[in-house]
């Protein structure tokens, strides 16, 4: 039996997020249909972050079992051959490696990033349909990250997780949290991007420290509102959630060995 | 009557290209729809390229010429008023200006760019399906680069040209044409942008064009037979039209009055 661990990118918009569900098409569900594919076996992959629906990855990270007997198997063999499977749904498996058997996609991860990418024009969106958030209202970033700086390091974060969170603790510590402004087209266009970094995330978070930061770009609120709301330590003192298009799960990082 | 200039964005994946034709949605007959829901007459859009079946644009530029009568009508409200008709296809106005009676979106053009997304992995594509070029092998985009240079300036682009291009003169001159690499993804992937700046372009020479790069950086020709086919004047003497999927117009510039 050997522990592989994959890295996969995909796009979420025609899924019902990561997490197996009946009747409903979910990226853990393709990948277990592939792997069954390829060794007609029924494997359950775990995944590092159960991304909802709509949501999408550059580099998921998914851990499984796999008994290929004796016979040799490279990680590249086994990506091309989950990507045969995979084909042509847009899910790409970009690399597997084998690790310890104590390794676990979600427990032993260090630190997520995710990028939540909003663009910030009065036109719809043709190339970044379903691929980001359309903001019409011209954004303040300069106050965005002010009142992002409010949000860094280690809080109760109840004020920003969806009510139906199963953690345990509703405390998390944000080591990141950027807003970054660049051109996104010929015209007044810009592409504003939203860096959260942290061991691990509440249930909606991220979406809801975004649509929170949104308001204060926006004008709606001031930077220093977002430090109240934080402190209020209630769901119906922060922002709405932003929709699941805009949000990336990129990176994720486990301990060297 | 009004001249009016408009910057759209679009993505070519689901139209047989820009240009009008019978039975198949171009970007132009959508447009064209979305003007004649907006005012009830059949009004004439005249773009700046012709884009080929699944080539997009981030600024292609069109001109019409619209009767509205004495009611005011700003640039604003016209934008509005067309990507509402324009919903939900993947066809996004940015802009609307009123332009001299002389202006043309075409033969007004001072200069073009284009640019070309290679993806450079080995993994197939999940976030830019029929956006990007994906090459397995891995590209030297220094020798692309040096390659490119024997392309630059003014030249018979004969080899680079499609047979079935109405050009009259094949020569054109070519004020940019640059490699770029970035890193597409956290594991061994790489964006490879080429980027290609003219008044005009023949037809299909930019994908040529990539095509033959494309052989320089998989390392089955070397820099110099670039120059070589350029001296051919033979379309057979150059590489295969790189895939639509890649290709992007995005900027086109006009003298300043």
């Amino acid at each position: 039996m050997t522990r592989w661990k994959i890295t996969i990118e995909y796009n979420g918009q025609n899924y019902a997020g990561w997490q197996h569900q009946d009747d409903l098409p979910t990226i853990q569900g393709e990948i277990e249909k592939a792997l069954k594919g390829f060794c007609q076996q029924d494997i359950r992959v775990h995944g590092a972050g159960r991304t909802d629906a709509g949501v999408h990855a550059k580099g998921q990270i998914a851990h499984f079992d796999l008994d290929y007997g004796e016979r040799p198997l490279t990680g590249f063999d086994l990506t091309k051959a989950l990507n045969a499977h995979l084909r042509p749904q847009p899910i790409s498996i970009l690399n597997a490696t084998k690790v310890d058997d104590g390794f676990h996609a979600r427990f032993s991860a260090k630190e997520k990033l995710y990028s939540y990418l909003i663009v910030n024009r009065t036109s719809f969106l043709a190339l970044d349909q379903g691929k980001a958030w359309l903001i019409k209202k011209p954004l303040d970033t300069v106050a965005m990250q002010e009142a992002a700086y409010h949000l860094l390091g280690k809080h109760d974060f109840t004020t920003f997780r969806a009510s139906e969170c199963q953690a345990k603790s509703p405390e998390r510590t944000l080591d990141e949290l950027r807003v970054e402004a660049r051109e996104y087209d010929g015209e007044d266009g810009l592409a504003v991007l939203i860096h959260a970094r942290a061991q691990s995330f509440l249930h909606h978070q991220v979406r809801n420290i975004v649509g929170t930061l949104v308001l204060v770009g926006e004008g709606k609120w001031q930077p220093e509102e977002v430090k109240i709301a934080l402190e209020a330590k209630d769901r119906s003192a922060g922002g709405p959630t932003a929709p699941a298009d805009g949000l990336y799960l990129i990176r994720i990082d486990y301990p060297e060995k």
